[in-house]
């Protein structure tokens, strides 16, 4: 028998860590045939060319795609959809999968999804059902809408997803792949690079991080596309009267991101903070393991209530990003609040390590995952399941 | 206070008899300003050329957008669709609407869902909520998972939304505007016009059309691709043996048309058929006429479960595209079968009217959407209500 | 040494005879590897699908990219050539070509000239240089402007590429690759199917094709978009009135091909000749044959003036679309005129075959243009030579 | 009679100083009516967001087309292309002008005047028959052969666009509008504004400016994409050497972009130089008075051998990217090589204003450009002169 041809398409380099074991699950599997589409913001310098890393990761892309419209608004985003859905379509035309996966919930997930359903490609989707509070959360939903096979992370997102009218036989809760990455840093935790010499971070310098160091990560929120500047000096603030070591992230690629990164680039020039190293980003395993010798976790990344909760890593969440999504009893959340900010972090600091959480998943989603593309029925029509 | 500036995107001719009242309730409402968008099919003369009938009821584009591409294949609707973000984006940004309205559930319709929703403009749905048995399916509920504004056109309709997650105060319940015009049609039921004479139709003959006729207006079922062009030579076959004189509609595009219209091609060229005539379309109010004096209305338009239930016209209703809708107890369902068909149209033309159906509303849905999109708050960010 | 890889762009059923025995010779060279690309009108039905032909010849594309937008006007036709930029600029990204042959002066042979030469891909540009009277003017020398290695088909037209200033020692008089298949007609000429079986035209009878016909290819001239009809009409009465076996071709895509095709349904519809046959189109041997044993050849297509010089046939070549392009002495010009052009046709029929003109090379274009592919040295920045 | 719709595209910052009294002389004739579309780079903050500006200036536009496409490679300059002839289309259509007018020769320029010419719009084309040493070079001359009216700026690229076979009555040298803005500058010199707080450049300090002071403008070369970092640093290094107070302009968007982008950050973050100010743009005539009153403008600018000719600025030209273009006896030519550039700057800044060169006409092209507009026969057929 003919190997099913699974297309997967990654457009962002948080997706890819989403998806990653998923990967190497379906390059394994004796019955798939992997078929890697590698687009958008995945492909520029600037948001961490998480092409980089695919290819030395063994993932060979069989198509690259380049769909990212500049402007970073919400214009741009919604050009940015319709190019991927045109070219998407050439690209599934082409390739002739018999499925095809999309990740998570970034507007560029919509092309992904447009396209195969309008051709009667079936859709798998990843990490459906979930609840967050902003543009995503009209995405992902949406997309749900336009799937065959949702492959989710939760009990509590199954139930979303069958609530929403989808049929309970084509939902499975496969556990987030993102935690077999966590799941592997568990087994084998040791820091063993040095982050300024393997990532050259724009403002490094020599800090002993036995001494304990914090982690920051913070995108633009869509739906409050405006005050993203605003936002982002609230923790920037907070970060620099903490006075502790800070690794802090870029943002990845969303309309407002111009807002985030000029808050950034601004507070730098001003400030010329001392103890505050900006990357661009890292190698998903070795982010985990910073992230898990960290004190504290702070910012809005689905990193801080999904990985970080399998690794017990104190967190801080900021704002209304995650509002609603599954948690470990390892966060704090607070507002848009200089004080509040500082003052979870002084706390969580303080506490360590918190034991483990499995509530998505417990390390195997990848396998999983790979095993439903196998072995579930492929179809591509489907009516409300009320 | 400014009027609100309410952008209303048609897409295809059928579209427009379903949103006309709504445009007109629009256009004389003293807070709201429209904005119309002409697009895809509507512009095409192979489809009807929406946009003469349009501007002759006096309401003129601020724009008109060609992206239907070419190949008749599903590949061809993901890549119109994706054309019709980039474009609409561009024209939503210099229009810069408070809302934007999107009717139904033609696959293009996704297009003006997702430019508007990305770009942070209220979105408001016309008819979501329904269920029927083909891609519409998928793209329906994806764009209400999309949409703000929910101007569902029964109660049933009302309840699936809701059920599907939205939030019950944003779901109205204002019937449905195309069965404003066939109220319309029955207060001033005059059949006053000479259809040969007025739309000089491909195979008219004189004909006596108060000894009866019958009307057939058949789509391509997406979902069924390929198979198109054997279930239009069954509705065919059965319309030549019953031998009653017969107005036939061209199919509107989609995925597949080429198999239903070559099939009706193939089927004039070999049976030279004299009791069959063949039209491109008529102006929606004569149609309603049309039907409303014929004998029998044959075919899987939704005019056959929704307008003729309130007109009490008999109905065979064929094939899978109509599965699910709320209907009057006018229609008879068929499957694909030159016997059954027969047989169904010749019960149906011995029955005579049947009594009007309000099931999709009273015939003032017009003025209601214009109210509610007066009225109703706007906002752009949402969540799952459970 | 690595293979350098040639990839060439069809985009049309009659570029593809244009560029025919070039590919043979691209595949077949031992320093070439072929990487084919299948694009716009050659891959739709109603276009006559050259596809299929090109498949059946042993051809198999690399990427096919549906790009034709609807409408049949000059903003459709824009819109498809931005299309085919975009998507084009996609598959040389992912095919990473050496150089990229484009062929003639159709308009979507912008798109890859624009792709490639954006992309500092060298361009080679079959069939530059020479007039004609429309906007394939305008294309051809764009196109020209555009391209590293023009590959031309006359003395003329090389004249004429230098005179724009384009560096002489990158113009190659190879001859036009047409000629390449009339030249194998001429060693075997035989007349061996049954067109009416083979290709099974709309209107076929019996007749016999050895008491003589005519064949007839006309289409609509961009420039002069909106008389199409008419044009078609004082031909289509011509050869009413004529009285002899005629094969018909329905035109390619172009603006104003809806005036064509709709000139000539009406016609049918309303004096449904009986001696005219209507087909979609050939395959190339079999259309030269065709014309090779025809009485005479009628209309605007560049056949008129190529291959049917080289054949000696007989040519009626009415209005603008080619004029200025180099021809035997086996043609006669009228104007858009009923009478002209039947009494142009009668002449024709009386005189019999003439010899052979060889104005655009020998027959072996094919493997020329393939030698100087695999030998030319490959630039893409350049300058005028003045 | 009706004015003439006069459809202007703007597409980059440079190019609105090139074509800004043309805008006015167009706004204030009696018979033409401006239509202003503002585009690509010209909407976005990064490139020095030049839409702020023209509105500032009182140009109004009617539309706004977002379409740089992020990669900063050849691939995203096709697509950026491709996407401009579809929406330029749908612009185009919507605004039905009689004429429409590209400027100069960035690659965007080429969308503008594919979708006019295939629309059948009558095409001016501004400053063609220039030649310089990239892919400018391409791109000036295909939208030559797409253009119907030639409003070239000096005798010698009246020459040429006639070389090249267009009819030279549709030639006209009306000069080059730039040079409008230096005839102001010239008749009112004075350097009324404080650049630091006028356009809060970063690295600025005290300085004082009547000391003398250098001008940097150096875009990356296209057709040497790679060596855009290695070209710039040369430049950079010169400069940190010479050690006077310097005014350094950020490149525009172009493939490389980012490789010069980088080279400036990362010698700005490397050697923390004390004298170099960084600005991403003045308004025009703010700009010119700089260079006016600079002791030397140095870098790969037009304005290098354009205004600064007009003024006598003092100039070192840097590379290939003007090779061939007219200049005055103002400039010293120098290739990528840190000693030669140091050298000229030093010698140029002893020497002191030269006197005015008129080879790009006498400062009154915007109205030559209107008045031929408004007066020229407009036609969009157009064949080879020769």
């Amino acid at each position: 028998m003919a190997k099913r041809k699974v297309c997967v398409v990654i457009t962002a380099r948080p997706s890819y860590s989403r998806i990653k074991t998923a990967l190497q699950g379906i390059k394994d599997h004796p019955d798939l045939e992997l078929q890697l589409v590698v687009a958008a913001s995945a492909l520029l310098d600037r948001y961490g060319s998480a092409t980089a890393y695919i290819e030395k990761d063994g993932f060979i892309p069989v198509s690259k795609v380049f769909m990212v419209l500049e402007g970073e608004n919400p214009t741009a985003m919604a050009k940015t959809t319709g190019i991927g859905v045109m070219e998407l379509a050439t690209v599934f035309y082409n390739l002739n999968p018999d499925v095809v996966v999309t990740v998570a919930d970034r507007f560029e997930t919509m092309a992904t999804a447009v396209a195969a359903s309008y051709m009667n490609i079936p859709l798998a989707h990843v990490q459906g059902g979930e609840v967050t509070g902003n543009i995503d959360e009209k995405v992902r939903h949406a997309v749900t809408k336009l799937a065959d096979i949702h492959l989710v992370a939760s009990e509590s997102a199954k139930t979303r997803v069958i609530r929403m009218g989808e049929n309970p036989a084509k939902v499975f809760n496969v556990g987030c792949p993102s935690i077999d990455l966590a799941d592997q840093v568990l087994k084998s935790p040791a820091f063993d690079f040095d982050p300024f010499i393997k990532y050259s971070g724009v403002g490094a310098d020599n800090i002993d991080l036995k001494k304990g160091y914090v982690v920051v990560l913070q995108h633009p929120v869509t739906t409050e596309y405006g005050s993203a500047r605003k936002d982002i000096e609230e923790t920037l603030y907070a970060i620099k009267d903490l006075d502790v070591p800070a690794f802090w992230f870029w943002p990845n690629v969303d309309a407002g991101a111009d807002g985030t990164s000029n808050g950034i680039r601004t507070f730098r020039e001003k400030e010329k903070p001392k103890h505050i190293y900006f990357f661009k980003n890292f190698e998903p395993n070795d982010f985990l393991r910073l992230i898990y010798h960290s004190s504290c976790l702070i910012g809005n990344s689905s990193v801080g209530v999904r990985e970080s909760s399998y690794l017990g890593v104190p967190t801080v969440n900021i704002g209304s990003r995650q509002a609603g999504r599954d948690r470990g009893h390892n966060i704090i959340d607070v507002d848009y609040n200089r004080a509040d900010i500082e003052k979870a972090i002084r706390h969580q600091m303080s506490h360590g390590l918190y034991t483990s959480d499995h509530v998505y998943g417990g390390g195997n989603a990848g396998q999983k995952i790979a095993e439903v593309l196998a072995t579930a029925e492929l179809t591509f029509d489907k009516k409300l399941a009320y």
